[in-house]
């Protein structure tokens, strides 16, 4: 591999042989309603769900989700499709616990209100401009416009359970943090 | 695209043209100590240093971490390598806000403790028992060894911030859901 990796102190620069073949596969949020949150990165975040896994006898389901390139196929057959969710990187885990969207008064815990923790997962989309309108066009909230604030060109929105998600361009961040 | 996705209430089946191009960048977790996230992280996970970004009237900087296939080449220029950053899938951000590594009564909130939220990152790796070993031999702490627990074959360990980390072969979970 030629690329040399930033050095910074602590870093191992050389990935030990035992790494080899290690992804980061996905992330895991805890979503109150698992039917509003499908709802939402489907239809506003062109989500698709690869896999859905039960566990009755635990009182939970989990929903694996990916934007998926156009073009990008996935195995028809289940348990070739389950390895493949598994094999591939930037999927989202979300886990339902059963109960949660019924009760009122329940919700999650976002990262970023005390006690903070996790900050956010981040869309990386081919046109900021469009993005922000089919943002506003789907009445998403949003935490942090493009322009308000010191980093420009980033945008903050949160999903229905609150989680923070950010939006940017990468073609417009090729100077960020060069002096 | 062949593939046709689980149906499940709330889904939208087909992804809006809007959404095009729209790829599931990264997952942000803040860290007390970047010098001991970056010696775990590189060292126990193979992971890569993209970039550093410092905002120093901010107070914070920020660290774009990957693990890399073998032979994957990444940018030396460093604008294009910012943007290479921002274009891919699973890269994990750890942000650092200055002071909290000389702080010694703070921490960061895992999202597993009440309240609860996010719940974990997760690694796909080519041989279970093998990852279990090298976790061992590192001395990573495990909240669930594979054996332990109703789900078989998988594993979580946590981070130098206490963030969970889930261990899985993808191989051994074909059948996993399947009734």
């Amino acid at each position: 591999m030629s690329f040399k990796t930033e050095h910074q102190p602590g870093m191992t620069e050389t990935p030990a042989p035992q790494t080899r073949g290690f992804r980061l596969n996905h992330s895991m949020l805890r979503v109150k309603d698992p039917e509003r949150s499908l709802a939402f990165y489907s239809r506003v975040f062109g989500m698709r769900l690869l896999r859905k896994l039960d566990f009755p006898e635990l009182d939970f389901s989990l929903y694996f989700l990916a934007a998926l390139d156009e073009g990008e196929t996935v195995p028809e057959d289940v348990g070739e499709r389950t390895r493949w969710t598994f094999s591939q990187r930037g999927i989202l885990e979300l886990t339902h616990n059963y109960g949660t969207e019924i009760d009122p008064d329940f919700h999650y815990h976002d990262g970023n209100a005390e006690p903070q923790g996790f900050g956010h997962i981040c869309f990386a989309v081919p046109d900021l401009d469009a993005a922000v309108k089919w943002l506003d066009d789907n009445q998403v909230r949003f935490v942090k416009r493009p322009e308000d604030g010191a980093l420009k060109d980033v945008a903050f929105v949160t999903d229905p359970d609150g989680y923070w998600i950010e939006i940017l361009e990468p073609a417009r961040l090729g100077r960020l943090g060069q002096t």
